[in-house]
């Protein structure tokens, strides 16, 4: 296959998510075409250390033999089974096994194809709910800004990405955004705990002047990933459902990003910020990206309001508990679990954030942030970290052009680049990544008057 | 592994699409656990005809090594990568080979992981593309009753089946609803001419009521399917076409279960029913079920108004364009291009209409409608197509129950059997499939009193 010809079908007829209009049909994207363990080969056969783990989802790592056989052995014996009519023994058991590593009561496990259609089937459900408990007026949800919580209509509507919301409508007539919850952004004087405070009441008074009759549901990832890997001050995930609880209003973690490992536990809700919230939404680490699969995990609780009612939830797909992506789930599962990876993220993590935190030391590093294997550098051609200079728009592509070349792929946002590697990185390899991405940065650096 | 222990999983677990809450926890489902050509096996070991075919989706059939051995090398080789910032040579050829077989100059390809997030998707690109051009009150999509569309909110917002509309709010307002397109209910007297003429007259009178400059789009299945196989008279998607065009109105024609051979060509909609859409959403047979995947095909027109713009269209999913689904997509393609599989159902499918419509002796069937490889027998305990009994909603149910016994799975919707077998299916087993399902109806009569 000639690779002009690949180029071109690309560019002719693959529209990607995230298309640029002003680039469609002359980009020069890297075709990523093998993978092994923590490394990805483009169309050359250049070998580059996955920074962005796929998309936050490459847990295990790739070329996993057990992975390819489980998945094989599923579509042999079965590929397909309609989740409508029928039922199937690797989805039933593979919705136990996720009952039983979730938090609190959340047993019950309604599949989906990805993080968007987990997030559109959560507020689905929440609505749904509070119909049969004849409040239809308590809808709205109050998310943040910078939040991404997915792109079907109903998702986009609840993220919080101001560039997303440019040329594209959104259900968000429900939707209340709160302020940005980085502690980099705080008041000048202000300490972290007077931010934290001020974080807690803006949800309150959010929830006072909107009234609690008319707020169904918070949601939140318990750090904003694509919005550029922001933590909230500690302790924040339990004071925010302290208020929900005192109102009556759901807390919807969205653990997309953070569930199956990332932050070194199955989910993080309540092992790392001890929060046991009402429905938690995940995908991505859920089968390691080797099948699309999403999960909404329902509370006891909530199932219990609306059990037994003459009511049918008329929501789901297809492709809603798929056999072979549940195979892809279970093997995944077992795999983390043999090979002990959570452990393994909870000790490599801090020579992760380590080295990360030293990034700070070059001059166009304005933030460093991250937590478990998420890490997020911060850019400002001047030092700012207030500044948007034009040419910062450029600063994350550019170190990424700059790493690609040394062995490292990064994913650039703007002037941020994010970093989530597979679970399985040894410590030499985080050494490996760290020196790469900091030469990269200091090559983008000096290329500064271009 | 003991059966009582993974019913009462899938019981106490996996909440499925459509759950009835009624008998939320209590649950008799069938487990469907291996499966070889068109039979599945149900836990009991026992062999039966796939009626439905997954769900509209198991083209080639099931247990395909060849499809095992494709998804499980494209799992070794590469089981990720991120559409986001990456591209990678299956996907591309992928979309290139969908682009060769689609209608006209539809040859751009949005790939999505169902048909849910098609629709949602193809829907937000014609809101993208009014947003650009400048007119963003041209909104409404018209649509009809009883079509079905996706449950996202916003597919869901376009779907017209009544039932699902009871308890789940739907982004509906901007749909609006042009009645039942069903030659059964035309008028005493009417004939079908006049019935499409009226049917013709209801799209254009929407039009013009709620004007041109509000309308961006009509979205139709070329044949209702989950509706009940409703199939409009012939010369109705032309005619619509040019209604469209007159008033600068997209049409959409949603071929997730009419393509890839259902009705014994590659899509539908130009071959069948000689128009040439907008925009065609697909899936199901995109992969024959193997994988979970789904396609929005845009025309070049439509992307010729938004190329070169500064705006991106801020939509898609970490699992757009999975490389494991488009090695299904491919492989199946290749199996269904190689068999000669198209060719086969516009061979076989004259005998399973015949057989099928030979259902109308029975007393209790009130309609036997289909085309291609889609049937639907409606029933009324009362022989009235008018007739909506309460006895009636469980019609359905029992002739399954009864053809269970007998091998036959059929997906029952209230009154009414569709059946979409594995296209595969021989003149014999059609043979088969009718007359067992000719006994479960006779059954089902017989326990009236009951």
């Amino acid at each position: 296959m000639d690779n002009t010809d690949v180029r071109s079908w690309d560019n002719t007829h693959f529209v990607h998510p995230w298309e640029g209009m002003s680039a469609l049909g002359q980009n020069e994207r890297t075709f990523v075409e093998t993978a092994r363990g923590i490394h990805i080969f483009n169309g050359n056969g250049d070998r580059l250390i996955d920074g962005p783990g796929g998309m936050w989802c490459t847990q295990i790592g790739y070329g996993r033999e057990e992975m390819a056989e489980a998945m094989a052995e599923q579509a042999r014996q079965l590929a397909y089974f309609s989740p409508f009519s029928n039922t199937n023994s690797i989805a039933a058991r593979f919705a136990r096994e996720l009952a039983r590593r979730s938090p609190g009561d959340l047993n019950h496990v309604f599949f989906t194809t990805g993080g968007s259609t987990a997030v559109d089937s959560a507020l689905r459900f929440v609505q749904f709910r509070n119909n049969l408990l004849g409040r239809p007026e308590k809808k709205i949800v109050i998310t943040r800004q910078k939040a991404y919580h997915g792109s079907t209509y109903l998702a986009a509507g609840v993220s919080g990405k101001e560039r997303d919301r440019l040329w594209l409508d959104k259900a968000d007539q429900f939707a209340h955004f709160l302020p940005d919850v980085n502690p980099l952004y705080r008041g000048e004087g202000q300490s972290i705990e007077e931010f934290l405070e001020e974080k807690i009441v803006d949800l309150e008074n959010a929830i006072l002047t909107l009234g609690a009759d008319r707020v169904a549901a918070f949601i939140a990832e318990p750090i904003l990933a694509s919005g550029g890997v922001i933590v909230p001050p500690k302790g924040y995930h339990r004071r925010c459902l302290e208020v929900c609880r005192r109102h009556d209003v759901l807390y919807i973690s969205d653990e997309v990003v953070t569930a199956f490992g990332r932050l070194g536990h199955w989910f993080a809700s309540e092992d790392v910020f001890g929060i046991r919230p009402d429905i938690i939404t995940c995908a991505k680490g859920l089968t390691s990206g080797y099948a699309p699969m999403g999960a909404t995990l329902i509370s006891d609780r909530l199932i219990a309001d609306v059990a037994g009612r003459d009511a049918t939830f008329s929501n789901g797909y297809t492709y809603s508990g798929h056999p072979v992506c549940a195979a892809a789930g279970l093997t995944s599962m077992e795999i983390i679990e043999r090979e002990g990876i959570l452990e393994h993220v909870r000790t490599v993590a801090p020579v992760f954030q380590e080295r990360l935190h030293d990034l700070s030391r070059i001059g166009i590093v304005t933030d460093t942030r991250g937590m478990g294997l998420m890490g997020c550098v911060q850019c400002s051609l001047d030092g700012d970290k207030h500044s948007a200079l034009k040419a910062d728009y450029d600063i994350g592509a550019r170190i990424d052009a700059e790493c690609q070349k040394r062995g490292l792929l990064v994913r650039p946002i703007v002037n941020m680049c994010v970093m989530s590697p597979p679970l399985i990185i040894t410590e030499d390899q985080v050494h490996q990544m760290f020196d790469i991405l900091e030469e990269g940065i200091r090559a983008a650096e000096q290329c500064d008057g271009e």
